[in-house]
């Protein structure tokens, strides 16, 4: 592939040159289509896919596909008409409905100290993105959080965009069993009382952020995002990590993660940047992001006090959240639910704490014994988080990092201490999610899903797969994508991805690919099973191209059409293969899938009996053949 | 690699050639060992893992940690005392077993017309395998099946051995929380009404295959297997398909490629060829497997006609059976529940029918407007079956081929049709397993299995994942490994395992192995969800590895040795790093795990409130907190 950089070829904190090669060309038969919603500038983009004809009977008639809309995620990466320059960032799409809504004042400069001080270094001049805006910020006394405007009774433009995104223009589809248009029908789902309805209006997308079911991370000084929704009755969300660690990569590479995690369907991107420079970088990610990021601020304060978590202070902390907020970072994982008095619950367990915000917040509160300050100051956050819109992520500081750990004392006791603490940011109208485990086996999955639930309040659940096992380091995507299609399914809003290199190494170009795929597997199973609407059109557009041999379009209508089309030819290269009345598992001479053809001709034009079947139905039928004592129904002996 | 073949390189059926490599190495740091058993050449292998020791305090102090011993399928290929000839087989270590038994009588000669034929045709003598032994068949009146036996109360050999495998010599384990050596403990599981005693007996084996609750697939001309069960109450199974096909590959390969697929896990191997001289890559196939064989005869048997289902009759069915069960086979897929009123309850469908099998006996049912001469033949079959105890697994030619038509009245009905065949297989005490589908959305897959438990009295489930969604070909080895997870904790005994080129092409050795590693996952996270007994000692050891930073040993215990160690090295290569306390996610100066054992030690030596904490037991210690009003605990207002 031409249009790919290398994710981790070890060059160090480079700036931007020319010879960045960003992923910017659509996905193959597609092309971003918008649907427009009644408030100003609210334009939803989605990806529709061009479907070929069907050949009806032998006689060359055609019959029309209706092309496929679906979700998407990449942003203006993949619409050609966009001139990409990621020297100036993105449109500010939201820019006007900030400034409308005539509570935020712009500030004369940065704020936080860190910021300040990165900002006049002219070392870090050829790091830096060049035409950063002054950040804004809530007028004193304002709250700018969705959640605030919910319990108003406002429906922002942001939520306008939502309910269309989230429809998928699907209004069509029928959630029930019919004989009619098989392709526009769907199984009921069964979604474990959760409150999802036929269609997403823009009034219940207020009416879930204001009772705090679901979350809009959308920073004020984030403009460029196109709004997302987090949520148990919406679409199930992935995360995908991308960050700049021991080793390294350069800035241009994390901008080009980002955009590569997106172009597969990352819903939100969290930068877990630990290393050099972390500040620049995000401000290039932010400034590049379609989707909302999110950041544990943690880790920067413990790069500002080199690594020694004991020297971690409240005020240092505060600077951090201030200069990441005005950044326009949307969400922050917030370790807040680790309790000094949980700490001693975890030192006999296989495998202690293996979240890092967790054990650093361990260790400050061991070494200090004292309570953990971002508790003790859990009120002041809230006020940070409201000034900006920035969402909480509460931390599971204390998730199992072994299936012998799980749903342990340790880790359900922070549970409810999240818990406490939702109250808290709902009582500030500050939006708030919960994360969640970690290693899980399936049959102790559920009871996670409806502890949060009770404990939260039904507050969205962001869980890190669960791994079901611990036995496959190397494939601990599909360990993990296995346990979080199921909790999406009980109800967790969004599934941080884990790549085949979790406990490994650091994911390579390949290996977040092959994580956000897997997680948008998870993703979308979860959709199915809960039956979300409309969620069945792409599954049954894609069979409906398979059992009619239109090879291409079963391609593109997948989440990988690369991949779906080089496994094809690796077998059958032919482009005439492409149109073949068959495949390579059976050949040209015997084929399943044209035998039910003949089945279906059969069955429509010249079986009397099964013509009859098929008017009386099926079961009637049987009967009838019984009772007339039919031989061809001859009893076994 | 140095030590494999090509598997997809367009060689068509050569002789056995010198320049064919096997992949005989033992997996990294493993040996064989065997448990001895009671009964003559009962000796039961296993592999075993050797671990390197703990460093215990900062004194150099190391405590051994105990090998751990797993379940293998990879018979003598990965045992270097053993020369491996293919053109020899293995030994065949049942002989004696099946002859003491004195029901069996050595034929003059095969017995089958197209055996004959082919074995008297001198232009395969270049492919033929060259020590074939004359075929065993039950005396007249006898019945050689273990489900026979069994109902006489008789412990064969292959139950003890199966005890013994199913053990795992994990007696020393415990399913109940402890705060002991927690490396010795494991959740209870939820086995959904399953009946998993707590250590496996030859009896229980004997019991469970007696009523028809599990099956030992062991046909008395496959003398060279090592015995292995298929039934709820024992470790979920998964198969692996090989087989030439439209294309093609040799002879040569396709043993390499069972030889590949039990190395890695495959507990059975599907021999699914259509294409030339499958008869003999059978012969070589079956010599040299470890593992049961299974076939699906009407492939074979739509060969000889040509390809036309209409013209196949039960004659020449019944001489391909005969065939194929002289050779050693060890079970069948055999669709005789595609009845011909089902038929047209699939023309609907918006897949219509996907299975091979399925859609050659609705074709011939409609062409001939009779009933499926499977099932009007079945008793017929049956005798053949317990003759040479050949298992049947009985197909579900109608299974759904897209998540649209899951669950609808022509699978159900044909699963009702499997019942009746089931009690008629048993009536004849001829060992059963049923299979299932497909493609079923996961709030949908658990109905499947309950009403097979229902419909056939708990024979044992077969499926074919299921896949949880469609769009995501190139993928179908995770959709599928979700489902077959989730079906296998619910009860199902055996997972078809699905490569990534499902619906695209065929597999090459790589997908195999992707396919059987993803199988491995899902059966062993069933395994953990069900508390089968022992099942959690790997995790446990591979968590404990990983805390301790033994990274060789994390790599050894993992599903897949190389690739750990590969996807580690691309980070951090060096050989200090193995030994390393951090790893590449966090980097040597700050690693979460390592503040754990900080953590530890703080809490075990130095904070005397931490320490009473772990004296008096958490939440006594915390109440105490609460009630001293202790500052530390800052209610926040």
């Amino acid at each position: 592939m031409a249009n790919q950089t290398n994710g981790n070829n070890g060059a160090s904190n480079t700036p931007i040159e020319d010879e960045v090669q960003l992923t910017t060309r659509p996905l193959p038969a597609s092309r971003k289509v918008f649907i427009e919603g009644k408030q100003k500038g609210v334009r939803v983009p989605m990806r529709e896919i061009q479907l070929s004809p069907t050949k009806v009977g032998g006689n060359g008639t055609l019959e029309e596909n209706p092309p496929v809309w679906v979700y998407d995620t990449s942003g203006p990466y993949t619409d050609p008409s966009n001139k990409i320059d990621i020297r100036k960032g993105l449109e500010p799409l939201r820019s006007e409905w900030i400034i409308n809504r005539g509570d935020v004042e712009t500030l004369p400069g940065i704020s936080s100290k860190y910021g300040q001080k990165r900002a006049s270094d002219p070392k870090l001049d050829h790091l830096r993105f060049l035409d950063i805006r002054k950040p804004l910020r809530a007028k004193t006394g304002c709250n700018v959080s969705q959640m605030h405007y919910a319990k108003k009774g406002m429906i922002t433009p942001e939520m306008e965009f939502i309910a269309l995104r989230e429809n998928q223009a699907m209004q069509t589809f029928r959630s029930e069993a019919s004989q009619g248009d098989r392709q526009y029908i769907q199984h009921p789902g069964n979604d474990w009382g959760a409150s999802i309805p036929s269609e997403i209006t823009p009034e219940f997308v207020r009416d879930e952020v204001a009772r705090g079911r679901a979350i809009i991370p959308a920073n004020i000084n984030h403009p460029e995002l196109e709004p997302m929704i987090i949520g148990r009755n919406f679409l199930v969300k992935i995360n995908a990590n991308i960050g700049n660690s021991a080793v390294t990569s350069s800035i241009e590479e994390e901008v080009e993660k980002m955009i590569w995690s997106t172009r597969w369907g990352a819903d939100t991107v969290m930068d877990l940047s630990t290393g050099e420079n972390i500040h620049e970088t995000r401000e290039w990610i932010v400034r590049n992001s379609p989707v909302p990021i999110g950041t544990v601020p943690i880790y920067q304060a413990l790069e500002k006090v080199n690594g020694k978590a004991e020297d971690l202070t409240w005020e240092l902390f505060r600077d951090t959240l201030i200069e990441q907020a005005e950044q326009g970072v949307d969400y922050f994982t917030i370790h807040a639910g680790v309790l000094l008095r949980y700490v001693p619950m975890t030192a006999n367990r296989l495998a202690g704490i293996v979240s890092r915000g967790g054990s650093i917040m361990a260790k400050w509160c061991l070494s200090h014994h004292k309570e953990n300050f971002l508790y003790t100051h859990f009120e002041d956050i809230c006020e940070i988080m409201k000034a900006y819109d920035v969402s909480f992520s509460l931390g599971d500081g204390l998730r199992p990092g072994s299936v012998a750990d799980a749903n342990d004392e340790a880790q359900f006791g922070e549970l409810e201490t999240l818990g406490e603490l939702t109250k808290i940011a709902w009582k500030h109208e500050v939006q708030t999610m919960i994360e969640g485990p970690g290693h899980v086996p399936m049959h102790m999955i559920k009871v996670n899903m409806e502890k949060q639930l009770a404990a939260c309040d039904e507050a969205p659940f962001y869980t890190l797969g669960p791994l079901v096992t611990d036995i496959a380091p190397g494939y601990d995507h599909i360990t993990s994508g296995i346990g979080a299609a199921m909790i999406g399914w009980y109800g967790c809003a969004m599934l941080c991805y884990v790549t085949p290199k979790e406990h490994l190494g650091l994911p390579n170009r390949e290996d977040v690919k092959q994580g956000v795929i897997t997680y948008k597997i998870a993703a979308h199973a979860a959709d199915l099973a809960k039956g979300h609407p409309g969620a069945q059109a792409r599954d049954n557009a894609l069979s409906k191209a398979r059992f009619e041999f239109r090879w291409e379009d079963q391609f593109n209508l997948s989440l990988d059409p690369e991949t779906a089309k080089s496994y094809h030819d690796e077998t059958l290269p032919a482009d005439a293969a492409k149109v073949a009345h068959f495949c390579s598992m059976c050949g040209p001479h015997f084929c399943s899938m044209k035998i039910t053809e003949d089945v279906r001709e059969y069955a429509a034009k010249n079986a009397l009996e099964a013509e009859k079947a098929l008017t009386l139905g099926m079961v009637e039928k049987s009967e009838e053949f019984k009772q007339k004592g039919s031989e061809i129904y001859q009893k076994i002996k």
